[in-house]
């Protein structure tokens, strides 16, 4: 499917994204490039990348670059890229955020036509290149968030792609991706810091924690400065999203104050009847 | 160990006790009663009694009565078991609160030296007496709250109990027990329920949830009754928390409004950090 592939990245994401690549033989060539000089080496001794990238010796352009960075890295990372863009070149991304995301790569590559953001709705609580999993992305939603530069060989290229990597399609535009993930992603990671951290101020006895606390707190072990730089980059979409949770608990707040047992049960019982709906058990 | 054993309430706990008192040898007759008669007779057709109790055909007393309904029917259920209790005789729960159900069994039965309140931290998000299980207990922490009525020998029998089960014993006071289970154990039910309502507030499409969602929410298909009367139970230990956790949520809130990626990614770096040394991953 693709001759020439850079990846830009090789954590979690990135080297998952490499193993299918692999996995399927979607591509001929495998280059990789990162910040992080070990994550570098690391991958390349993984076998994760053939080689990897370096801007003064290669003049040839990528076929498909996939881009796995934290939000506010990819406007550096695509920056003076254009050279080894094509006019078929699909440029695409993992990151958990649209909407700034895209105006970075709009910035960085102008409206080019294989502008394809994307998010793979797929991650673990574990980083770094060896934590790459081949089957990452199988069973996963991955959202496509076109602009309107995106040629429809580019979708459909796209979803070619994720399909060969057992994902399924999903087309959305990027203001409501970014609503919906601030609720079902960002939040729920905020709130398993903010537990831990409060178990922390009160020299709580974690050992003493059951099983449904570290369930609970499992997000509190995805990397803070990756977390961090997600949250910051959707703050539009999360601010409000966090008053929204802070008035829920202050609603089931003033429920246990004045001992309304039947609207704290009604409220609680709503959610797990939704909650038990739910695959997975 | 014992002859003859009652267990009131044949939910999770209350069946996977039977259980395992039957796995242990540990009694000769294990009978049960429930409020719920649909429990009762699964209860006896799982074999996890020999047979139901009937206050009226009955007038032999229990060397051991081990209590597993919601606290707030604690006071109700021991009232008048004061014929089935001789001096010797063990009286113990598993309430996931201790001051105000300590206080309800001494209301029943007075100081009894027999009487000791406990906690096995130990449960999953199943209920009934089909949720069973032989080995809940095995590994898991049993935190006893003794009162000035409680026997040295009572609690040296408890010990033996919960050893034998596989549990290990802490001892604690009630009201640091209920302080502490505010912030590991009731806050992330609420938390559970509260992002899943929240989501549905919002008609927001949860088949695009990710893993994350699932573990950060398993606590919400917890039964929803049960976890009302618990937080209203130990609302003067939850509320403070709440509190507490707010105001961490408004201090998260407010580095992200500002864009203080410092001090962002530095209380989300302490998390990370205190959590990932937790077992299990």
């Amino acid at each position: 499917m693709f001759d020439r592939v850079l990846i830009v990245g090789l954590g979690l994401l990135g080297g998952s994204f490499a193993l299918a690549l692999r996995e399927a033989s979607l591509a001929t060539q495998i280059l990789g490039t990162d910040v992080n000089p070990d994550h570098e080496c690391e991958a390349l001794a993984l076998g994760l990348v053939s080689a990897l990238w370096e801007r003064q010796n290669s003049a040839k352009p990528f076929d498909l670059i996939f881009v796995a960075v934290p939000p506010s890295q990819v406007a550096s990372v695509l920056a003076g890229l254009s050279p080894w863009v094509h006019p078929a070149t699909l440029v695409t991304d993992a990151c958990s955020v649209k909407a700034p995301v895209a105006s970075a790569m709009q910035a960085a590559l102008g409206n080019h036509a294989g502008l394809l953001p994307a998010h793979p709705i797929a991650g673990w609580h574990t980083s770094g290149p060896s934590s790459g999993r081949r089957d990452l992305f199988a069973g996963r939603p991955v959202i496509l968030t076109p602009l309107a530069c995106t040629s429809p060989a580019s979708r459909s290229l796209a979803a070619q792609l994720w399909t060969a990597l057992g994902a399924h399609i999903v087309e959305m535009e990027a203001g409501p991706h970014d609503a919906l993930l601030a609720l079902i992603s960002h939040l729920p990671h905020l709130l398993a810091y903010g537990t831990v951290n409060l178990a922390l101020d009160r020299d709580a006895d974690l050992s003493l924690a059951g099983p449904g606390f570290r369930d609970a707190t499992r997000l509190a072990q995805c990397p803070a400065g990756l977390w961090a730089d997600i949250a910051l980059a959707n703050h539009a979409a999360l601010l409000p999203t966090l008053d929204a949770f802070i008035h829920e608990l202050q609603n089931l707040k003033e429920a246990i104050r004045s001992g309304n047992q039947g609207h704290l049960t009604q409220r609680l019982a709503r959610a797990q009847q939704a909650r038990a709906s739910l695959s997975d058990g």
